[in-house]
């Protein structure tokens, strides 16, 4: 079947074990740095289209739909590899991170929380203010 | 409260917000090589665990417990950096990995499988067989 001119039931896409709800967690991972960048879900047509496109989508479950990264900020992920883990369940993305901003909070990326002792410590700065990534 | 010798009510296992399962996806990434070894889960327990003794520790969903990571593999990971991704809900940890392996195939991560045009092909090979690993 395809949607649009993304093809939905290919082999390599059935080979994936979708949860109950129809979503694997993805993982991305900066290309060059090395560095987690973030962490989100997606369904069969996100990962269809990533692979398509090359840019990162994944599916927004707040919002219930699908979410090409950066649609709205500007800070899209385009992918260099795909990946799949030992139980067919986890994606791992490789990719080149547009601004080298992934998270929503205008920080590099989203885990920027550290845990010292028992206190979660922010160590990353805020690269841009919201008011400009968000117009 | 306190559960053996370790606090699960502690402030900064509060601010993490667990799914309705009480779990967090965990994220394990190589403190070296920054290469992501695997995908796992991890309950209140599971984190308290890990933190409290340096030892990745996480909840196996398919056994319903604990599971500390290497505990029959000897496969362990010794924690060096436990981070938490912006919304609270995913943790990123640093770790050494004991035998350079961490996937239970025997190979050194779990993303072994690359999409190769519409195939995933298998890119690491078995360090260690699995009759050598599982005794």
């Amino acid at each position: 079947m395809t949607v649009g001119t993304v093809a939905v039931d290919s082999a390599w896409l059935e080979q994936v074990k979708w949860d109950e709800h129809g979503l694997v967690p993805a993982i991305a991972q900066d290309a060059t740095s090395g560095m987690v960048l973030m962490f989100a879900w997606m369904d069969r047509m996100a990962l269809a289209q990533t692979a398509a496109t090359g840019q990162a989508t994944y599916f927004s479950r707040s919002r219930g739909k699908l979410w090409r990264k950066g649609e709205e900020s500007g800070h899209t992920q385009r992918v260099r590899e795909i990946r799949l883990d030992c139980d067919n369940d986890v994606v791992l993305l490789k990719v080149e991170q547009a601004g080298g901003i992934a998270c929503h909070t205008g920080r590099a990326r989203c885990f920027f929380q550290k845990l010292e002792g028992e206190r979660w410590v922010t160590t990353e700065v805020v690269l841009k203010d919201l008011g400009r990534i968000y117009k």
